[in-house]
């Protein structure tokens, strides 16, 4: 599978490698009782309240959660299945964490710093490289806020991440103030930049004053249950927006690699 | 690519899954500079000694060393490759140590409970998942030394792990007294698990006399850097000689996958 | 401050060092907005209901969760605390962890090998050393369950680690003979370990039959974050029995050193 | 013990508080044979050569390397001490690490942000707090590099560091233009920050422009273990020197802190 998708003004994200199933994660946690994996869902299914209806889906049809309505009862009874999606239910919801330890995912990104620098606070089981200035001049490409995002009601529930005290309520003009002192200070700190570097300043002085908002590019590959918890806190309302995009993105291309396993997470987020 | 070793009288090591590659491995350290994988040898060699033979050898051929005689000095002179082998190299040899995380396996293992004992001490980056006694009975098979194990310069170089003081030499009469020994007492904690079971014992009390030679099952799994640091202690010759096997065969395996990093740190051991 | 617990019949659990505080939680956390720590109650508290109620109570009357009754609205209203304990209690409310994890503590243990093979999966932030049988003989201690534990409700709400199929229910009689049992393999396990070292058995290969029942000796380090993580699944319902015992003794020790975030926990777990 | 140490224009680090000891580190792994610490030199040691010669030295006439010249054989014999330092210098020299996972120290660091880049990819087993840029406006302190700084051979042995192809070489001219540059760009900065939060942008996203030469505070907490592996990397001569001043203050604590550990870490870095 390939995956990759533009994010902010110049970033991306894009899949590099993956590995383990949730078949592993099956049968992984099975380890502990010697057995295997069984099987995902069409398994007949009989209702837990009539005891006769009995549904026999295809598993595109099957509902994560594992209960479908009763054909029998005319909705009121529920229809329990008893494929594999009942363990990976059972092991979500027990906080059987180990399992989602079985498989994992490689993935490219390009970012602002500010973005790499709560990105790096996930220590473990994160494995990260990434592109440095000491080693190579930083290309000149540099995040600029739309005039949405800064309208935005920033830092969603997140207070703390608002506006100083005694801030004036940002107009559609200043926003455009700022995005045009931005795009000033970017370039007057390219030129610095080079300057500095043929004058001899070495690559890993001439770049202090280079701003945080500059992309940088990374590898960074995690097992799944590290993913889930970046997600969880990455993707959550108060986190800052532009790394919620990356979160987000992650969870699109973990929902399409671990889709059961994706239901339950966005399932027990509500 | 499947995998799977017998190992001592009961055990085996197979492998589940892996991910990443030495290519991976290449561009996640090109990440620092900006660049990406350019190639494996055959890349013309110029040699360093006379500045004139070249060389332009297959792949196969091409000695991970990055090293081969030249073919105009007779022997004497060297030349050395320019394929990314060499990018290896360095980071092998100056233990930029983060792109060998961006590789791994995940294996399934059957050993006595004492092999992994000392395995579960490696505790980052690895994930476990493990066979329980509380849940299920554990099977009855034991691990008994051959005599000729029993006779062995137990532990290697390592005095610690030899003769009690005051022990006499012991002797292949000795030793085969020792494992009809095992045979029995493995034999009477079995029936006596069973009886305890069926009278109603708990599985989780039950199993309380079971010996520490009894067989266990997991699926373990780690990155390639996680992987060698394990085989650096427990292929060791200080390390004990049952879970040397395990390492060895592990060893065995990531040969196979990353035949170039594996070649790296063979020569790293001498 | 010393500590000492005797656990199960021949086990214990010793306080070795410990390091930060609650006061140095609070520091860290507030490196985020730069300031430090401010205190604690007793502060000047104002009823949020009637605005006139005013409460200054001192920090052993002070309740952790940071609300009293007020003592103007006769207890219908409730009077909020402004100390560092409401922060302490955001923290821990909004799973902000990573300021817990500036203190921790190291503790000595004795526990029967199964105990510890469930200790060791607690893989990160952990460290551990323990006595090794491929260096000492092990001493000849043995864990015997009392009658009580095993008449007990064998793991909790766990119904997996209770009985096996088909066995019958465990009487008293059955109990003690189990007993008795164990109390003869395990004199039995020590009498052939004796012989084998003697005669010359290596000690790494003489110990293959002794029980996972017999008691070994580890230090264990950890943050608090790691402690309180490892309290959560062993001191939980389902958690064996005799490991819960150690767990409950790490949270005794918790509950002393760190009090307030010791009842912050122990109200998430209602 | 107290310690602080100013580095660089702006930064400092300090002690916030330390944990286990030598003699922890040495009971941590007598743990593997049951047995605890016993003694640090003075004991009487005997002339290898001449087995004649005694020494009978006080502890801090005693080198860690447990070896001492022989007063009998007028230098040329070398007596072996047997204190603990022996022990010691045998778990460091044969890489048995996890007793030195028994003692730890956290720090506070005040250091530019492309330090705390290098810093924050220590992942295990550290902790961070951080002053947050979300949370709090940052204060104006950044980071202008000396003259004498900017004409050393940058990033001494690396290379790679270095200048850019074909840049001049660096004139102290030059050198101070970049300064006063610096000066230049941090002041404007610094107003167009000021102005952006006044004028209600958020400061999560007000701070986008702000150089990584900016000062950030934070604490830092990991066990001894893992310093000694960020002083290895962060003191090497290929390290950028700006970090490099702030892991050498690290080794002068850990000196204080854990003398015969310290000498045995620099001693093997020769």
């Amino acid at each position: 599978m390939s995956f990759r998708k533009e994010i902010l003004d110049h970033g991306y994200l894009e899949l590099v490698d993956t590995w383990g199933s949730e078949e592993q994660i099956i049968e992984a946690a099975r380890m502990s009782t010697g057995k295997g994996f069984i099987g995902w869902g069409p398994i007949e299914k009989v209702c837990v309240h009539c005891h006769e209806g009995r549904v026999n889906v295809a598993m595109d049809a099957f509902h994560v959660s594992g209960v479908t309505d009763c054909p029998k009862c005319a909705g009121t009874g529920k229809v329990k299945g008893s494929g594999d999606e009942k363990l990976l239910r059972y092991l979500w919801e027990n906080k059987h964490s180990t399992p989602f330890e079985m498989a994992g995912l490689t993935i490219e990104v390009q970012a602002p710093i500010f973005v790499f620098r709560e990105w790096h606070r996930h220590r473990v089981p994160f494995s990260y490289n990434e592109m440095s200035a000491r080693y190579v001049p930083l290309p000149d490409v540099n995040y600029v806020p739309t005039i949405e995002r800064l309208m935005m009601n920033a830092g969603g529930s997140n207070k703390q991440a608002g506006v100083v005290k005694g801030a004036v309520e940002l107009t559609t003009l200043a926003a455009e103030a700022f995005q045009k002192m931005l795009f000033e200070l970017y370039a007057t700190a390219e030129v610095a930049y080079r300057v500095a570097l043929e004058k001899g300043v070495p690559k890993e002085l001439a770049r202090v004053h280079l701003p945080v908002g500059r992309y940088s590019r990374m590898r960074a590959s995690a097992n799944l249950r590290g993913w889930l918890a970046f997600i969880s806190l990455r993707s959550a309302p108060n986190a800052q927006w532009e790394i919620r995009q990356y979160s987000d993105a992650v969870g699109e291309l973990i929902g399409r690699l671990f889709p059961r396993t994706w239901s339950l997470f966005q399932e027990s987020k509500k």
